[in-house]
C-alpha cells in the first residue's frame, strides 16, 4: 500500500496519510478511537467532506473501522501470522502421568504481579464487582440464615435462572435437571465419575485443557487424544476411527464452543455428527460450555446437548470465567446420568454456599448478567485483536497464531526448536503469565506451543510483557 | 425416696416437697430455673434459712443443682434407661451396596417443619448468625475483589487461625500444612482418595456415620466394621485382630471425640494404642474431629494426631456443625499425604469461596468463636439431658440409650422386634427427624436402632414430637 503524503496529492490524502503513519508506526493501536470529523476539520482547516473522504480511504485500506454512533476506531490488523495447522497424528490410549509442570503453572495463579495473569480470566475491571457487592450486601441483610442453613441441592432460584437461560443455547432444561457444583472443575470431575470408571478410556481434544488431563489422571482413567482443528474443533472423522471398536472409548470430553486453548468453534454440522456418533457408538459426551457466551460473532452458538435426542450428553458450565471467579459456582445438566451424578455430588461435598448462588440468581434475574455479558464480549473481542497484534509485532518469524472466535485464549506455535517449558519458566520468573504447551497433551507434540490469554484491557505494561516474551522466545532460537 | 409433704414434717420439708412433686410430675423440666430464695420466702411466708434448707435437701436428692451466681435449676434426671452394649461381632470386608434409604434420609434435610431436623446441627438460635452477618457485611465492603479473584489454596488468614487453635487439641499445625475444603465431607473424601485406592479395605467404626459408607461405596473401596463401644469408641483390640494380615486394611476412619452416632469419647490410652497400632501395621488413620470442641466435660480432648510421631494421621474437621453450616467450610491436615491430598483437592474443585473463609478467620481472631463455643457447649449439654429425659419418659420399656459426652446425637436401641426403617418412615411423614439405624452399617445389626440429635432448645413441640415418636415405636412392638 502506498501512503499518500506527497504535497501534490489531494487534500484528503494528506490527512489520511498522517493517520495511517500513526497507526502503522504504533502510536495509535487497535481499538483506539480516532479524532472526530469536526476536530480534524479544525485541525487541518479543511471541510468535513474532505475528512470523510480521508476516513473512507482509511476504511478501504482496512486501517480504521466505523462504529455506528461512536465514530472511527483503529481496526484490528490483518493477522500477519499464519494459523497453526491441525496435528492429525492420532494418539494411543494411555494413562496420564503426573506432570510437576502443571502444579507449578497452577501456583503461578497466586502471583499478583503477573501480566497476563496465569489463570485465564477477565480483569477485575471487566467483572461486575460493584453490582455483585451490592446484591450480596442486600442478600446478607435479608437472609442471615444462609450462614446457618443450606439446601442439599443448593439455591432453587439459581437453578431456575440457569434453566430459563438455557433456551438461548438451544436446549430447554428444567430446574430439577440441574446440579449446582463448586466451579466448572467439580462439574467435569463429577461428569467423568458418573460416565466412566477406573481404567476406562476417555477421548479428549488435542490440545486439551490441562486440568482435564489432571482429572483423568486422578481418577485412574486412560485418555486418547483426538486431533482437533484450531478453528473447527475436534475432528469427528478421527473420533469415528478411534471409536470403531465398541466400548473402546467410554466418554468424550469436548469444549465445542471456544475450546481452551484453541478458541475453536465446531461448525453446526460437526456438532450434529458428533452427537450422532456418540449415540451410535454408545459413548457419553461430556460437554463444557464455560465459554459459550463469549462469542465474537453475531449469535450465541448452540450447545451439543441441543442435538441430543437420547439425553446422554452431560452439559457442564460455570460462572467462574465470565462473572465471578471467586464465587466458585458451576453447574451441570447430566441428563440420564442425573441420579448417579447427584449421588456423587452429595458425597463429594454435599453442596456449596447458598449466598453466592442466590446473588448470581438475582444478578441474572434483574438483567445485570445480560448487560454485563454484552460489555464483556465487546472487550474480549477487542483485546483478542490487540493481543494478536502485539504477538505479531513482537514474536520472531516462524511463529503461528490461532484465530479465536470467542473465549479468552491465544494459542501460539513457536518455531519447533523452542522448548516452551523454558520459555514458561523464564517468563514466570519475570511475572509474565503464559502456559507451556506440554501441559496440554500427554505427548510431546505441543512442546513448542504456548497459551496466552487476553482477559486484561490493553496497557503499556501488557505490551511490554508481550514484547519481552517475544524476546525470550527469540533467545531460544 | 420419700417425699415429705405431711404437715407434721419440718417447714422446709413442705417447701421442698412441693418442688419435688413439680419436678417428678414433669411440670418443671431439666434445666428449668427454680424460684429465687427471696421469692419462695415471700410465697411461703418463711425465713431464708428455711428455704436454703429446702434447697439443700433437694440437692441431696439430686433433684436440683446450684449454679454459682445463677441460682437453682432442675438437675438432669438419673437416666433410667440402660446403655446399649457393644456389639462385638466382627464384620468381614465387603463392598458397600447402595441404599436408597440414605438418599431418602438426606432429602429429609430440606423439610423445614421437621423437629428435630433430619441433619444433626444446632438450631439457628444457637448459631452466631448476627455476628457473622455483621462480619460478612464488613468483608464485602472491604474486599469486593473476593467476587473476582481467589487464591488457589484459599484464605491464608483462615489457615493461620486454624493452626493457632490447633494447640488446644494437642497438636502444632503450621498454616501451610492445612488444606481448606468444601465442608467436612470433602475433607474425608479427599483423605480416603489420598490414602487408599479402588478395592482397598477401610476399617470403620460400627455403627458409623452413614455418609462415610456412601463415600467408601462411591470410591469402589471395601469396608470392614470394627466393634465400637458406646462410651469408649472403637475397640483397639478388634482392630488389632482385623489388621493382623499386613495390608489387609489400608486406612481406618474414626471419630475419636464424640463419635457420630454414639457420642463416645476414646480414653487417652486407647488413642495412644490406636496410633501405635496404625504405625505398626502400616495403615493410615483418617481422624474426624468435627465435634471435638463440643465436649461436656471440663476440657477439650486431644486429637489422635497429637500422638502421631510419623505424621501419618490425616486430621479432618469443619465449621459446619458448630458455627456456620451454610458456609460449607471444612479443612484437613493430611500430614505426609499433603501433596497427594492437595493435588486431589485442585482437580476436585480447585478451592472454595474466599468470603466465607475470611469471615470465619475474623470470627476466630476477634474472640467471637471462643465465646460462641462456650455458650454452645452449655446449650448442647443441657439439651442432651433434656432429650434423654424425654426419651426415658416417652419410649417403651426395653429401650436403651447412649450417654454422649459431647457432640449432638443420641443413639437409641429399640426392642429387637422393631424395624427402625418403619419408624423412620412414619416419623418422616409426621415431620419428626430421626435416622434409621440401618444406614449406619452394612449389616443388619443396627436395624432396631435410631439416632436422634439434640441441636434444638427444648420446647413443647419437641417434647410432643418425642412423645409421638415413642408412640410410633410402641406401635411396632
Amino acid at each position: 500500500m502506498d501512503t499518500p503524503v506527497a504535497a501534490g496529492y489531494p487534500l484528503y490524502h494528506r490527512v489520511a496519510g498522517e493517520l495511517a503513519q500513526a497507526i502503522q508506526g504504533g502510536s495509535l493501536r487497535t481499538g483506539d478511537r480516532l479524532p472526530s470529523v469536526r476536530r480534524l476539520c479544525q485541525q487541518h482547516g479543511v471541510s468535513a467532506s474532505t475528512i470523510t473522504l480521508a476516513y473512507r480511504w482509511l476504511e478501504n485500506q482496512a486501517l480504521v473501522e466505523a462504529r455506528p454512533k461512536s465514530g472511527y476506531f483503529v481496526a484490528p490488523r490483518h493477522q500477519p501470522l499464519p494459523e497453526p495447522e491441525i496435528d492429525t497424528r492420532m494418539g494411543r490410549p494411555g494413562f496420564v502421568t503426573a506432570d510437576d509442570l502443571t502444579r507449578e503453572f497452577l501456583y503461578g495463579n497466586d502471583d499478583p504481579l503477573a501480566a497476563p495473569s496465569f489463570c485465564p480470566m477477565p480483569a477485575r475491571s471487566l467483572l461486575p464487582e460493584a453490582k455483585l457487592r451490592h446484591l450480596l450486601a442486600r442478600m446478607n441483610r435479608l437472609h442471615p440464615e444462609f450462614a446457618s442453613r443450606y439446601k442439599i441441592t443448593g439455591s432453587p432460584a439459581l437453578r431456575q435462572e440457569i434453566a430459563r437461560r438455557s433456551v438461548g443455547a438451544g436446549v430447554r432444561l428444567r430446574p430439577e435437571e440441574i446440579i449446582l457444583t463448586n466451579g466448572g472443575t467439580e462439574a467435569i470431575f463429577l461428569a467423568l465419575r458418573s460416565a466412566a470408571r477406573v481404567g476406562d478410556t476417555i477421548a479428549i481434544e488435542s490440545p486439551c485443557y490441562w486440568m482435564l488431563l489432571e482429572i483423568i489422571r486422578s481418577l485412574g482413567m486412560r485418555s486418547i487424544e483426538i486431533p482437533t482443528h484450531p478453528r473447527e474443533g475436534i475432528s469427528v472423522e478421527a473420533l469415528d476411527l478411534a471409536t470403531r471398536v465398541l466400548g473402546a472409548v467410554k466418554a468424550c470430553v469436548v469444549i465445542p464452543n471456544f475450546n481452551n486453548p484453541l478458541g475453536s468453534l465446531m461448525p453446526l454440522e460437526n456438532k450434529r455428527r458428533l452427537v450422532a456418533l456418540a449415540a451410535e457408538r454408545g459413548f457419553t459426551l461430556v460437554e463444557t460450555d464455560i465459554y459459550g457466551e463469549t462469542y465474537f460473532g453475531d449469535e450465541r452458538p448452540p450447545v451439543l446437548k441441543s442435538f441430543d435426542t437420547r439425553d446422554d450428553v452431560i452439559l457442564c458450565s460455570a460462572f467462574t470465567k465470565t462473572v465471578a471467579p471467586g464465587y466458585r459456582v458451576g453447574w451441570m445438566a447430566p441428563g440420564r446420568h442425573f441420579k448417579t451424578a447427584q449421588s456423587h455430588k452429595f458425597h463429594t461435598s454435599i453442596t456449596g454456599g447458598m449466598l453466592e448462588q442466590e446473588v448470581l440468581a438475582e444478578f441474572i434475574r434483574d438483567g445485570g448478567y445480560d448487560h454485563h455479558m454484552r460489555k464483556l464480549r465487546a472487550s474480549l473481542k477487542l483485546q483478542s485483536q490487540q493481543m494478536a497484534d502485539a504477538v505479531a509485532r513482537h514474536f520472531p518469524a516462524g511463529c503461528k497464531l490461532s484465530r479465536p472466535q470467542g473465549g479468552l485464549m491465544l494459542w501460539i506455535e513457536l518455531p519447533p526448536q523452542v522448548d516452551s517449558r523454558k520459555v514458561f519458566e523464564q517468563a514466570r520468573h519475570e511475572h509474565i503469565g503464559c502456559a507451556p504447551g506440554a501441559t496440554f497433551s500427554c505427548s510431546t507434540r505441543f512442546d513448542h506451543f504456548i497459551r496466552l490469554h487476553y482477559g486484561d484491557p490493553w496497557s503499556a505494561k501488557l505490551d511490554a510483557h508481550i514484547r519481552r516474551l517475544g524476546e525470550i522466545v527469540t533467545s531460544y532460537l
